[in-house]
């Protein structure tokens, strides 16, 4: 499962060191498709949230929902660019995951039935721990209590002191807009600092009376009312409801895809022919119903998950193809130092980090690479990604071992988007425990196990009569004894009577009544529960810091914002844009929408009367990578340009050719330079912008 | 909305007399393809509903969910096959509807609070009734009992008259697992069989009380018990749950997606510049609660559907692409012929339909046809569709027509599969009521409309003194008066005092305290409110019935099933199987597997150790349409076999030449019969199955 923790810390102290960033940059460059130009400068404007807001709102990427009833929090709709790049990162989370490993695809059920959840543990413990506020009954939740007003007068102590930054003057906003807490320039004794520090830095560790103690010990109240807040009480998270007309069976909606791996485990060990490892594979909706989200697509009460439970033998859990990922270099953040109050990072390769014991097991750290490179492929910021591992008290307590990828954003600081934890044998084992029905491997021996082993056998009849009611208690005693306890009986029994101890009373047993004899026995099925290796996505939140990672200003206009999304997320891939409505172009813009649509590639038509400059620059809000300009040329020589959207970069050639590069450019076989290679610079009119 | 109605009827009385489906098979030949091979005789063995469902099961196709919990009535997983299949029936239905029409996409939410299910009238409405035993308080759905009981007669009298089939001793088997009706052999008189074949065409025209006096009438009691039911009672079918911790907001699992398109209106009409028609589109969950499914996929609790709301101008609801599907000929159960108690279709062009006012307008005809060429596209059988109007009674009062696909299959008769229906301003409107806020398109008329109208206008003062608090009163009624009354009323003030009634008092209004001119008004925006047509797919129903129709065994052998599915939906294209597990395949067996996978066509390798003909035996269960061989000849000359499902079939050629045959096949670009063309037949050893 996707823990679904936002770890909200303050951009500018928890940055990584410069020269850790661009170390990894250096690194990493080759991995990932460089896409800042040298022409183009991507940071002459800083980051701005409300324009980066206000491009998403106005071309509806994605909404609140219910806008018109007034909204409620927590739940979003995305509109036709938002669900395409859903869409599109699904596709590619597809390709990655599921074709490239032969996965099993599963599609489950999200009303379950509550005994389901009871024997999961959510039921008793798929909680947040919530505050209401004594004076007007605002119900908060206690650890984003904590951490907001903790925060905020860090934030005061940095004002206090000039330290105050752009960023976070630029967040201040944001904050007012969400109603969270306004910083005051209050200066805190150093020894303060520390320990705030340290509380934020293992915020994930505390648990609910551990949060009320701090609540109390740091004076914290609700800062939009300044009433004292009551002790930390626990909500369930599960949207409850009632399965048919009766009422009398109670379900949940699933807060993650999991279970529905897990009921039919049976089902997928057949489909692989009963071994293992194998992974099954969900991509669908997710309900949690949390307390009171105020961070956008990063906490909503209804989402996208993509998830992987990949079945391996407990004794093995080696990976096949982890060689191939041995070298890839990750930041990590390992427990021991947050456990610490530290939030330092270290740059490790996969095969290090396995080797060394920092990630438990190799298919564990396979998948951790594998998320790594899926990230980097569909457009996150490398230098803005990174894997914590889950302390003690974060990790439930039957897993293994549990790495988060975070992304880094404006909104939630380094934030959970993938989880990949080692859940052990738990899952399967509570879901047997509580239907009886085994959830086991049976491995047929190469070599059957030869045994020897004492037998204990009464003679029914006068144990009866001896113990009577009490014989199953007597029995019970004796089967209770390891292989030298009985060993030991027989030497008794074979001198006279003796006694056994049951429920602190002696039983006396005669020779005759019970024989024990050692007897040979031959095993050649192993059985066993397997365990789970999980990576958990939340598809809304990679897309949201995908958005924040992509946007940018141009240089020489602020008001100019591009989404610089790689062709393969990408909504739209092409623009087709005719120089006019004339009729004549007609056929041509025809004849390239087929052309492309039949290469499989998503291209659109702008056929407005707007100028062709504004024609591009609507769609470089929307990502567009390319666009393909049709004028009169085009009508008499059969030429077309090419324009890249980064650079705003054209170039001209035949309808043929800048098809061709075009398909090339979108498929990734090729890059920007070689297409610059094929077809000389365009400088007609139509290219001034 | 679908409506969700099944209609159980017993196949043998209902079947197209033989002389239409013929015909109309003969018509339609041309725009399907004609998957019986000559040489293959599909229809040897009559339909096995047991074998057909053990071989669902056996390879995980769909199965109960939560099985090892005991399951839950109407809930229902998707294995690896039935999820693959049911990713390319949705991905077939984007290309077919969303790419081929430009449509909006959205991904809109799920739970939804209540005021929106309010003013939808859902709250209200969306309801079933449901009949109480009054002995054990079992639940039973009123106008399923009436329909079980009646056809349990019905069937008895075919029996009693030794009519009964062998579908319908089938069927019973089926009947007695689900608990259903069994019928006694009973000969009824004429005019009972007439009455009761009346009140089945029409049950969807039934009220919750008229079912209630049906049941008086004809004596009908819970079949399990033997004992009466009490009156109908409705049952709301949405699952609710409450939003947020402090229980105070209401939600629902939306029954259908189609609220979340209603209520983004404003900003897909801004996407769309302010015009229509436009359309939105959306694949998503629903939910109902169903009082007691027991139809397997055909009446589930969660399914996923695929709804377009197609937003157009309510005085022109022409469709620029009408004349592609004018000729289009389909088969029509129109709502005069069933509220006859009737059910004999008629074939009619689409063209036809509407020109004679069958079909109400041109855009809702064109969706029909669109729907139809979807349906045969993607495997279901054109003479087992059937497109039926809804009945007065049957439709909600605001929609001005609706159509229902349905599909035949052994379960649910004719089954609603897709509906298709006018929805006029409905659902904009009652949003608009409920809010405030507009949800109107405002058009810039080419030529302002120039009006003149008589205005009144009265002397504040004066008419104060006069009518004091009965002012407001006396202004109405002159309000009130149209053109020509207020001419007539300027016409006697201008002789001296007259009166007017209002609430049945009369007043005297003195000349001086009213004036009324004619004035001339010009409007250069047309306010309205967009009509919705909207056509909304079951999933899962269309799911099940292609399986039905896809699914028959081997002449030679019963045992041997095939799924017959067309390429664009089946689960895996192509069947990789190198004849032994010996290294020296690998190569080859990689080097095919990429190729394919490069021509985005989805491959899998059967490298088990069973017989050649046992792995092709197993993947014709799961709908694979091609085989290729690897052997020994591949190794030293790089030829490999291909085989087609259906006929068995096997060609040879290069490896190169196969693979480009089967990639021609796959995408639909050449047919079976000129494969064979370009590859000569193989009868090698192997090829004996």
């Amino acid at each position: 499962m996707l823990v679904g923790r936002l770890t909200l810390v303050s951009a500018p102290r928890r940055q990584l060191p410069t020269y850790l960033t661009s170390l990894l940059y250096c690194v990493k460059r080759k991995l990932y498709s460089e896409r800042t130009m040298s022409s183009v400068n991507k940071t002459a404007h800083a980051f701005d949230k409300t324009r980066f807001d206000a491009l998403l709102n106005r071309r509806f990427f994605y909404a609140p929902a219910f806008e018109i009833y007034g909204g409620v929090a927590g739940l979003y709709d995305y509109g036709p660019p938002g669900s395409s790049l859903q869409a599109n990162i699904i596709a590619e989370w597809r390709r990655h995951f599921i074709v490239e490993e032969s996965m099993y695809e599963l599609d489950t059920t999200i009303m379950t039935p509550a005994p389901v959840f009871e024997a999961s543990g959510h039921v008793a413990r798929f909680a947040d721990w919530m505050v209401k506020d004594t004076g007007n009954g605002e119900v908060l939740r206690a650890d984003h209590l904590v951490k907001n007003v903790l925060e905020a007068r860090l934030e005061g102590d940095r004002e206090a002191r000039g330290q105050a930054t752009q960023v976070v003057a630029a967040a201040d906003d944001k904050k007012k807009k969400r109603n969270e807490v306004k910083s005051t320039a209050v200066k805190l004794e150093d020894a303060v600092i520390a320990e705030y520090d340290s509380i934020l830095a293992q915020l994930d560790n505390y648990t609910g009376p551990e949060l009320g103690g701090l609540m109390r010990t740091h004076a914290i109240t609700n800062p939009a009312s300044g009433n004292p807040v009551g002790e930390p009480q626990q909500f369930n998270l599960m949207f409850a409801s009632s399965i048919g007309p009766t009422g009398q069976h109670p379900g949940f909606l699933r807060p993650e895809t999991a279970q529905g791996h897990f009921l039919n485990f049976n089902r997928l060990l057949e489909f692989n022919n009963g071994r293992v490892p194998f992974a099954s594979a969900q991509v669908g909706r997710s309900f949690r119903n949390e307390i009171s989200p105020r961070a956008g697509l990063l906490r909503v009460r209804e989402f996208n998950m993509a998830e992987i439970e990949h079945f391996v033998d407990p004794l093995d859990k080696s990976h096949p193809r982890f060689s191939e990922v041995a070298d890839v270099e990750l930041v990590l953040l390992d427990k021991y130092v947050q456990a610490a109050g530290q939030s330092t990072t270290r740059i490790m390769t996969v095969g290090a980090a396995v080797k060394e014991g920092v990630i438990a097991n190799e298919t564990l750290g396979y998948f951790v690479a594998r998320i790594y490179a899926f990230l980097l492929k569909i457009g996150i910021d490398g230098k803005r990604l990174r894997f914590r591992q889950h302390m003690a008290n974060e990790m439930a307590h039957y897993a293994a071992d549990c790495w988060d990828a975070e992304i880094q954003n404006s909104v939630g600081g380094w934030t959970e988007c993938v989880g990949c934890a080692d859940r052990s044998a738990y899952d399967l084992s509570v879901h047997t425990a509580k239907t009886g029905i085994p959830l086991v491997v049976r491995q047929a021996l190469k070599e059957p196990i030869v045994e020897e082993k004492a037998v204990a056998e009464w003679d029914k009849k006068s144990m009866g009569k001896t113990y009577k009611s009490e014989a199953g208690l007597v029995s019970a005693a004796v089967t209770a004894l390891d292989e030298a306890g009985l060993m030991k009986l027989k030497d008794e029994l074979a001198k006279g009577p003796t006694t056994i101890k049951a429920e602190g009373k002696e039983f006396t047993i005669e020779p005759g009544m019970l024989t024990i004899e050692r007897k040979t026995f031959k095993t050649s099925v192993r059985e066993f529960t397997p365990n789970v290796i999980e990576p958990s996505f939340g598809i809304g939140r990679i897309l949201y810091c995908l958005l924040e990672h992509s946007f940018w200003s141009r240089e020489q206009d602020v008001e100019r914002g591009v989404l610089s999304l790689p062709a393969v997320v990408a909504p739209t891939k092409v623009l087709i844009v005719p120089l006019s409505a004339r009729a004549e172009f007609d056929p041509l813009v025809k004849e390239v929408s087929l052309r492309l649509r039949k290469a499989g590639i998503h291209a659109r038509v702008d056929d407005s009367t707007a100028t062709i400059g504004k024609r591009y620059s609507r769609n470089d809000e929307l990502g567009t990578p390319f666009g393909v300009t049709l004028d009169f040329a085009s009508v008499q020589n059969r030429t077309m340009t090419l324009r890249e959207r980064d650079t705003t970069d054209q170039r001209i050639g035949s309808i043929d050719d800048v098809i061709g590069t075009v398909i090339d450019l979108v498929q990734g076989s090729i890059e920007w330079a070689e297409a610059c290679q094929r077809l000389p610079a365009y400088d007609g009119v139509q290219a001034v912008e």
